[in-house]
C-alpha cells in the first residue's frame, strides 16, 4: 500500500551504466526499476572513454540521452565526472598518468582509480573533461549531487611524485631540510639528507622493507599525509570547477575505515558524505554500526550511502548470497546511523567485466520476479512511505570515539614490539562494548570539541600533541571521563616517541606511567585480577603500569613475572577521571572495565543479551526508535516504549517485540 | 622366462642423455639396461648448445655417434628436436627470444621452455635447426617417433606477443575493433578501445589484479587462446619442417590437465600424443586414471607414456619413493587406459642439474642390482612377453565426460561468487564417481559427436554457444542421458554472460531455471535432502535451482534459507534424460545422484566398494581385463571371468582373484 | 658491593650513537651508565652521512667531540668505520652502489648493509674514509677495538658483479670454460657456456626458479662462494687500511648461523670474532648455545658478545620482554660458551627510526630507575668483581660437530627429494642431544684436526672430498669416533653426485651403502626398531641403508615396505667406530643413539633431566663452572662440586644447588 500524493525523499536506486546496453534496451530498465520505486541514478561514473574518445574530441550525445531518459522518467540523478578510470588512448598517449608502484614499476593502463595524482597530465585533461561536464549538465534539474571520480584510493611513487612530495614538505617544515633531518631523526642509520632531491618515497627498492615498514616512519607518514592530500587535490580541483556552473552538494564516495586517506581532512572539503558498504558474509553487525558512525562523524551530519550489494559481492573469498531480508535491514542499519539514502550498486547487472556476478537490482535473470528484486520492491514502497522526519532527524551520543589516521599509520607501520597491531580492530573493541550496551558513539576526529560528550575513548591513539594533550586535560578537569589504552600517546606526529616514560604527555591526566610493554605472541592471553578474582582476559600486549596518582582497577594474573604491575587504572583527574587500559580486553574483562566507566558518568546501559541493535534518531519533537535485529534467530525483547507505533508495520506494538530473522521496527515516538 | 623369437612392440625405454656423461660408458649404459628388456631411447632433447655451439656452427658428430650407439644395440629412437631450451649464446644475443613475464620483465635466459613463441629469432633459429636434423636423420631406420621441444608450458607477454595478439583478435574479429568492444564490454569500466595498438595482454602491470584475474575475462581468455596457438604454432612449423623429410610419427609429450594449453587443439596437428604422468605421493589413483583417459581422448586413439619415474621425482615438495610394485602397477595403468608404450625420465640418473635427485632406470648406483632396477627387469620381460593385440586392442565407453579449456580458463579466472573453484577437482568428481562403480569414461572435447554415449556429462562447463546447446538437445531428444552442474552455461566464449535465468540456453533442456547462485565459505557443508532424507552433503556453491519441467530429486536441508529450492534435478526431455547438480556432492550424494542416472541409462554398475580399478581393452575377438590394486593393502575380488587366464602370470585364474599390494592382472577373455 | 681497586677487564656497555641526541645531554647520558658500571662504547658506527657531508669534505669535529667525552669519562672505545649505511648523496651520484636484487631491481638508497660489494664507487668511497678515521683516530688509547662496516650480510646481482663472478670463476677454474662446463654437468638442459660472458648470477630472471632454487646447483654454490668472498673482501680492505695506523684488534659484528657468509673463511681474516645474539621468545636454550659455540668455534678462541638487547627486539613477529633475570642469564651463558665481552645494542633507546622500540640501556624513560636498569646495575657489578681469571680460561670439548657453509648451501638449494631440509636444525638436533647431556661440543670447521676430539659429528654434510674423506678415515682408523647422517657425503663441491651408491666416499668408513632415500611428507614419522623393541621414531626422509660391514643398530618398523632396511649403524674401523643415522631421529632414538655412541666413546654423560645448563671453563689450576638455570622454574641439582665458592653470591654451596628462575652459579674449583 502505497501512500498518496506523496513525494519520496529518500534516494533510492543506484549506478547506473546503460552504456553496457544497447539503448533499445534502456526504457524496459526504467518499466522494472519504477515497480521498485527506484526514484534515482548514478551515471557516468566510468565513461570518460566514451565522451573524449580521443583527445579533445568529445562526444556527450549518449549522455544527453541517458539525462534524457531519466528526466523522461522523473528519475533523480547523482551525476559523476568520469574520472575514476583512464581510457586507454591516454594511458598510452601520458605515460605518466599510470601510477608506478612501490617497487618501482610504471603501470601500463587497465584497472581503474590508478591516475597518479600529481600527473599534470592528469590534472589537465581530468579538468577539461569537467569543465564539460559541468557546463553542459549544470541546468539538468534532476540532478541533486555531483560524485566526483569513484572509491579515490592508493598511492604513487613516481618522479612526478617525489618532485611533489618535496615541494609539499618544504611547505610542512618551513623550507628547512635540518627541521626534516631533526623530527625524523634522520641521524639513524646515516639517513641524513643533505640535499631536498635525496628525498624518496619510502618504497620497498628504497627505504622500506618487504614487510612494508619503512626505516624512517617520520618519512612514512609525511608521505601518507601527502597522498591523501594530493588525491584530495585532485578532488578539490574538480569540484571548484563544478562550483563555477552549480551550487548542489558535491561527494564522492568514500571507503569506511581504509587505511589510505584521511577522511577528516577530506570531509571537510565535500558538501556532504558518501560511502559504500560492503560487509562480508563474516563481518559482525558492530562493524558495519561503526562503520556508518564514522561516516557520520567525518562531517557529524547524515550521509548517504551511496553503495550496498543487493545480494552477492564478486570480490572477495566467498560471496554469499544475503539472507532473506537481510539486504533490507542493512539499509535500515544504515539509516539508523545516520544514512540518508539507500543506494546499489549497481541497478542493472554487467554481462561481462569483472563484476558480473555483483549482484544488482536487475539481475542477469532481467526479472522482476526473484526473491532479490521482490525484497526490493518491499524496501521501495516502505522507503516511499516513511515521513521524511526521518531523513532530518538527529542521532545524539553521550559518548564518543576517537579515530585518526594518523594514529592509524603510526601505529601499523612502527616496528614492534608485535606485528599483530590492528587499529581498526582496536577501535572496534570499544564501539562493539558500547553497542552491545545499546549506547551510541559519535566517532570524532582528535579536533572535535570533547565538551560536547560525557566521554571520549581514544583506543590506539598512537599519535599526539601538546595542544590536544591540553584539550584531555581540560576535558576531564571540567567533569570529563577519557579512556585511553595500549600505544597511545607514545609519538609525535613525525613518530618521534614522547620521552620520560609512558604514555608521554598522558602521564598526567592518567596518573600513571609504564617503561614496558610486554608482547604475547600469537593468541596467548593473560588473566587479569582484582581483589584475587579474575575479571578477564588481555592479550596482544601487555603495559607494565605504574600508577602514581591513578587507582588500580586490575593487575595481571600471578602466571607472569609482571603480576605486581597495574593492567587497568582510573585517575580521578579535577571533576572527571581518566581511565586506561594497558592491555587488549577479551569481552569479559572489558564489560567490567565499562561498568566502571559507566558509573563514574552516569550513564545507564541496556545489558540485556539479546544481540537487537537499537538506535535512536530524533528531532525536537519526535524520537525515532530502530530496533534491529542483526542475525537470522528470532529475537523477543521489551519494548522500551509499549503502545508505540511501528512505521514499517504501521502497527502498534505491545509489550514485547517479536522480532523475526533480520526483522526491523522504527517506532516513532512523541516527546512529551 | 622369455617367449621366443619374438619382437617386442611396446617401446620401453625413455630420455637418454648421453651427452652429460663420457662417451667411453656409453656402452655400459646398454650393457645394463638391455638386462631389463630396454629397445628404445628417446635422445636430443636438449642439445641445441652442442648442436649449434655458435650461430650458424653446427657439428652433429656426437649426436651421429649417439644414434651409432643405439643402432648397434638395435634400440628404437624417439628423435627429439632439441629446441625446448635454448643455448645462453641465444639468449645473449637475441634478447628477444627471452619471455616477459606479467610483471613485465624479460627474462635473462636459463631454465627452458621459455623462447617467446612469437619471437622471429627464435622461429628462423629453431627452423634451421630442425631443418637439419630433420634432412640429416630421417634416413635413420631405428626412429620410430619424432618428439618436438619438451613439455610446451606458459606465457610470453612482451611486445612481438602483444602485435601478434593484436594480428590474431583482427583475424577473429573481423579487423571490427567495434566487435572486440562490444563481445569484451569495453565499456565497463571506461576499457574502450579507440585503436588496435590500445590492446596489450592482461598483464599485472596492466589490466590483471594481484590475484591473475583480469578486469576484461573476454581479453584474458583471448589471450589463453591466442598463447595457446602461438605455441602450437612453433610446435607446427617443426613438424611440417619434418614432415618433408619423414613419414614417421610426430608428437610432443604433453602434461594432462595442465591449464596453458588447449591440448584438444593441439591434437589435431599431433599423428600420436604423447604425455608424462608425474602423481605425487597422495594423488589418488583415479585423478590419474582420468589424465590418462583425458590424453586417450584428445585424439580418441591410443597414447604414448612418453614419461614416467622409476621411483621419486625431484620438484614435488614430498618425493616419496614408489612402493614395491607400485611403479609396475602405475605402468599397466596407463596400459589399462590405452597407454601403447611405457617410457621413463629418464634412462640414466644425472650427476648434476637441478634433476639429479630424479630417479632413472641407472641410479647413481650405477647398478643393477638396486630394488628398482629389479623392478624394472620384471616390467621389461612381462612387456616382452604380452601379445602384440593388447597394443591393438580399444577401450569401448558408453559414458563420456567433456573436458574443455575455455570453461577451464573462465570458470577459473571469473570474479566471484568463490575463489575455490577449480575446473579439475570438478571433473574428478564425476570422473571418480563413474571410476569407483567400474564404469570406464571418454573424456571428450565439446566437439565429440556424442551420440556414440548412453550418458554425456559436462561438469563445471561454464563456456557454452548455441550450436553446442543444439546439439546437447538433439542428444537428449533422442534418448540420450545428459548430465552437468554447477556454474556450466553461464557465458558464451567471450564470457558474455547468457541473459534470462540462470543456465542461460540450457535451460531448456535442463527444465530449470535460477537466479542466484550462493557461495559457501571454507568447508562449509549443506544437506540434501529428498523426502525427509538427507541424501548427503553439497558444498563449495548452492544454485537456487526453480525446477520448470524437470523433478527435483534433491533440495537442500533446512538449516540453509533456501531450503525450498532444488539443488537435484532430473528432466524427461524427448526420449531421454537431462540432469543438474546445482552443489558440488560429497560422495554419498554422488551416489545417490548416479544411481538414478545409471538406472535411466540402463547400465550397471559394479558396486563392491575394494578399491580396485578394473579396465577393458578389447578387439574383434579378445577382451583384456585389467584388474589392478591401485593401492598397498591386499584386495580379495570375485573373479567376473573365472577360469581365464592371467597373462602376466600365465595362471589359469578362479573364482577369486587375490591381489597383493599394488598387484595386477590381465585377463584375457575370448569373445564369445 | 664493589671490589677495591680492581680494574674491570671485561668490556661492559654497547652501541652508543650520541648523535641522534643534543650534545647537551650527552654527559648526562654518562652519569647513568656509569651507575651500571658501564665501560665501553662502541661508536660511529653509523655516522657516514655525518663525517663526509658531500663528497670530499669531510667534518670530524662531532666524532672528535664524542671520543672526548668518552675519554673524559674514561670509557673504552670500539671504534667503528662507519661503512654499514650509505649515505643518500652517495647513491644519488653513485647509483652503482646500489645491490640489484634476484629480479634485477636496481635499489634506490635506504636502509642499510646494501653497498654492492663489487662496486668501484663504494670500494673507493669507503677507503677514503676508512683511511681518515683510522689515520685521525690511531692515537686514542681508549680504543680497544676497531669494528668494521656492521653485520654484512646478503648479495647482489648487478652486471659488475657479474663481471667480477667471471674473473672469480676464471681462477677458480683454471681459465679454463670447459672445466666448468664440467664440474656443473651444464650439458643439462642445454646450458653448455660458449663465451664466459654468457655466464650470470643465478637469478630469478634467470637460472633460478620461484622456489630460490637453480637449475645449475654448481652455479649457485659457486656464486654464494663468490659473493661471500666479495664482501669478505670489502672486510679486508678496510682491515689493511686500519693496520696501516693501528696494531690493535679488529673485527665486524657476525650474525651466528646465517646462511650468506662462509663465516669459517670469514674468521681466517678477523683479530676476533664478535656476533649479535638476538634470541627469539620462542628460541630453545640449547640453540642459543649452539650458536656461541659455532663463534667460538669460528676461531677456537673467545669471542667478543658484540651485541645483545636488555629486554625486547623490535624485529621479530614477538618482540616479548625478557623474564627478570633471563638477560643476566643470556649474558653469562655467552659467558659460559666463551664470551670475553657483554655488549648491547644499545646504550641509548633512539627517539625515532625503525628500531625505535629496541630497549636499551637508557630506555625512553630515561630512568635508572627501571626493572632493566636494576638488572643492567647487578649485572655490572657483578661484572666487575668477576676475576679476570674467567676471561682468560679456556673451553676444552671431547666432542666436535662439523658445521660447513657449503654444506649448508648444497644441502638447501638443492630440488629434491624434499623441501623440509634445513641444516642449521640437522646440526642442532645433535648439538641439543649433547647439550642435554652436559658434554659440552666444540663447533669444528671441515678443516680442523680431529684428532683432537674424541667423536666428530658431521650432520648433513652434504659435500664432501676425497681429501676430506681420507682424513675422516684416518681420524677413525686410529681410534676416533665418527657420527654422521643423511644427505652427508652425496657430493663434491661443485655438487656433482659421487656415483655407485650413497653415501659416494664415506661408504668406506661407514660400512654401508644405500640406493634410495624416502622422503616423508609434512610431519610423518615412522617408527625405529630393534630386536623388537621400539627405540624411537624417524622422519624427513628414510635412508634405506644396506649395512656392508656395519652393524645394524635399528631398522624401520613393520609400518613401511623398507622394513628390512637399516635405519641406524655402527661401524667398527680400525681402532674406532663410524656411526650412521639414515633419518631424522627424535629424542628417543636420538637418546638410544647416542647412548651407544657415548659408550663406545668412553664418555660419560650427566643423564638427569633437570634442563639445568652446565659449562665448565678453565686454565690452568682452576676450573669455572657454570650452573644455568635457563627457563623461568626453580631447579634443584645435585652440587657436583660441594662445598666450592659460587663467585656470583660470594657463598660456597653446599650438596644442592637451588636455582630459582633464570639463576645462574659460577663455581670456582682449584684443580687438585
Amino acid at each position: 500500500m502505497k501512500g498518496k500524493g506523496k513525494t519520496m525523499s529518500i534516494l533510492y536506486g543506484g549506478d547506473y551504466n546503460p552504456e553496457q546496453w544497447p539503448q533499445s534496451s534502456w526504457q524496459s530498465d526504467w518499466d522494472k526499476l519504477k515497480l521498485a520505486d527506484v526514484n534515482s541514478a548514478t551515471i557516468n561514473v566510468f565513461s570518460w572513454s566514451l565522451l573524449e574518445q580521443t583527445e579533445d574530441e568529445f562526444d556527450f550525445s549518449q549522455l544527453d540521452r541517458i539525462v534524457r531518459l531519466l528526466e523522461k522518467n522523473n528519475i533523480k540523478i547523482v551525476m559523476a565526472t568520469a574520472t575514476g578510470a583512464i581510457p586507454f588512448w591516454m594511458t598510452k598517449k601520458y605515460p605518466d598518468i599510470n601510477r608506478v608502484d612501490t617497487n618501482g614499476h610504471r603501470q601500463i593502463g587497465g584497472k581503474r582509480e590508478n591516475a597518479c595524482p600529481n600527473s599534470k597530465s592528469f590534472q589537465r585533461l581530468a579538468a577539461q573533461l569537467v569543465e564539460k561536464i559541468a557546463k553542459r549538465y549544470s541546468n539538468v534539474k534532476n540532478i541533486t549531487h555531483w560524485h566526483i571520480s569513484n572509491e579515490y584510493n592508493g598511492y604513487c611513487y613516481c618522479d612526478n611524485c617525489a618532485r611533489e612530495f618535496r615541494r609539499w614538505l618544504k611547505k610542512e617544515y618551513d623550507n628547512d631540510l635540518e627541521k626534516i633531518n631533526c623530527a625524523w631523526n634522520t641521524n639513524f642509520w646515516s639517513h641524513t639528507y643533505r640535499q631536498w632531491d635525496e628525498i624518496m618515497p619510502p618504497m620497498r627498492l628504497g627505504d622500506t622493507f618487504s614487510n612494508g615498514k619503512s626505516v624512517l616512519s617520520g618519512l612514512d607518514l609525511a608521505y601518507r599525509r601527502f597522498q591523501s592530500d594530493s588525491l584530495l587535490n585532485n578532488f578539490k580541483m574538480e569540484r571548484d570547477i563544478i562550483r563555477k556552473y552549480d551550487n548542489r552538494p558535491i561527494t564522492t564516495n568514500l571507503m569506511g575505515s581504509q587505511k589510505d586517506l584521511d577522511y577528516f581532512k577530506w570531509a571537510k572539503e565535500m558538501d556532504v558524505v558518501s560511502w559504500d558498504n560492503y560487509p562480508s558474509f563474516d563481518t559482525p553487525a558492530s562493524y558495519t554500526a561503526m562503520q556508518h558512525d564514522l561516516m557520520r562523524g567525518l562531517k557529524g551530519k547524515p550521509f548517504m550511502l551511496m553503495e550496498q550489494t543487493p545480494s552477492q559481492q564478486n570480490w572477495q573469498p566467498f560471496n554469499s548470497l544475503k539472507f532473506p531480508n537481510q539486504m533490507r535491514m542493512l539499509s535500515y542499519q544504515a539509516m539508523a546511523h545516520g544514512a540518508e539514502t539507500i543506494q546499489f550498486f549497481q541497478l542493472k547487472q554487467s554481462r561481462n567485466g569483472s563484476e558480473k556476478f555483483h549482484s544488482a537490482m536487475i539481475s542477469h535473470s532481467d526479472s522482476t520476479k526473484t526473491r532479490v528484486f521482490k525484497e526490493l520492491k518491499q524496501l521501495g514502497e516502505e522507503l516511499y512511505n516513511l515521513p521524511d522526519e526521518i531523513k532530518l532527524s538527529k542521532i545524539s551520543s553521550k559518548v564518543a570515539i576517537i579515530f585518526d589516521w594518523n594514529s592509524y599509520w603510526g601505529l601499523e607501520d612502527c616496528m614492534g614490539p608485535t606485528t599483530n597491531l590492528n587499529y581498526v580492530n582496536g577501535i572496534h573493541d570499544y564501539y562493539k562494548a558500547f553497542y552491545n550496551k545499546k549506547i551510541s558513539i559519535d566517532m570524532i576526529s582528535k579536533e572535535t570539541d570533547f565538551k560536547k560528550y560525557k566521554i571520549v575513548i581514544a583506543p590506539n591513539m598512537y599519535i599526539n600533541s601538546e595542544s590536544l594533550t591540553q584539550r584531555i586535560e581540560d576535558f576531564v578537569n571540567e567533569g570529563g571521563i577519557f579512556v585511553t589504552d595500549y600505544f597511545s600517546g607514545i609519538s609525535d606526529k613525525n613518530d618521534n616517541v614522547y620521552l620520560g616514560g609512558y604514555p608521554g604527555l598522558l602521564k598526567n591526566v592518567l596518573g600513571l606511567k609504564y617503561d614496558e610493554t610486554d608482547a604475547l605472541p600469537f593468541e596467548t592471553q593473560h588473566t587479569l585480577e582484582n581483589d584475587s578474582q579474575k575479571i578477564g582476559n588481555g592479550s596482544l600486549v601487555c603495559d607494565l603500569i605504574q600508577p602514581q596518582t591513578a587507582q588500580s582497577l586490575a593487575h595481571y594474573g600471578t602466571e607472569v613475572f609482571y603480576s605486581n604491575y597495574s593492567a587497568l587504572t582510573r585517575n580521578h583527574f579535577g571533576q572527571g577521571y581518566a581511565y586506561y587500559s594497558g592491555t587488549r580486553l577479551n569481552d569479559k574483562a572489558m564489560d567490567y572495565f565499562l561498568t566502571d566507566i559507566l558509573k563514574q558518568a552516569g550513564l545507564k546501559a541496556d545489558s540485556s543479551k539479546n544481540d537487537v541493535e537499537v538506535m535512536v534518531r530524533q528531532n525536537d519533537d519526535t524520537k525515532f526508535v530502530f530496533i534491529i535485529n542483526t542475525d537470522s534467530e528470532v529475537k523477543k525483547i521489551d519494548n522500551p516504549y509499549p503502545g508505540s507505533l511501528d512505521l514499517l508495520s504501521q502497527k502498534v506494538i505491545s509489550k514485547q517485540i517479536v522480532l523475526q530473522g533480520y526483522d526491523v521496527r522504527i517506532l516513532r515516538i512523541q516527546k512529551s
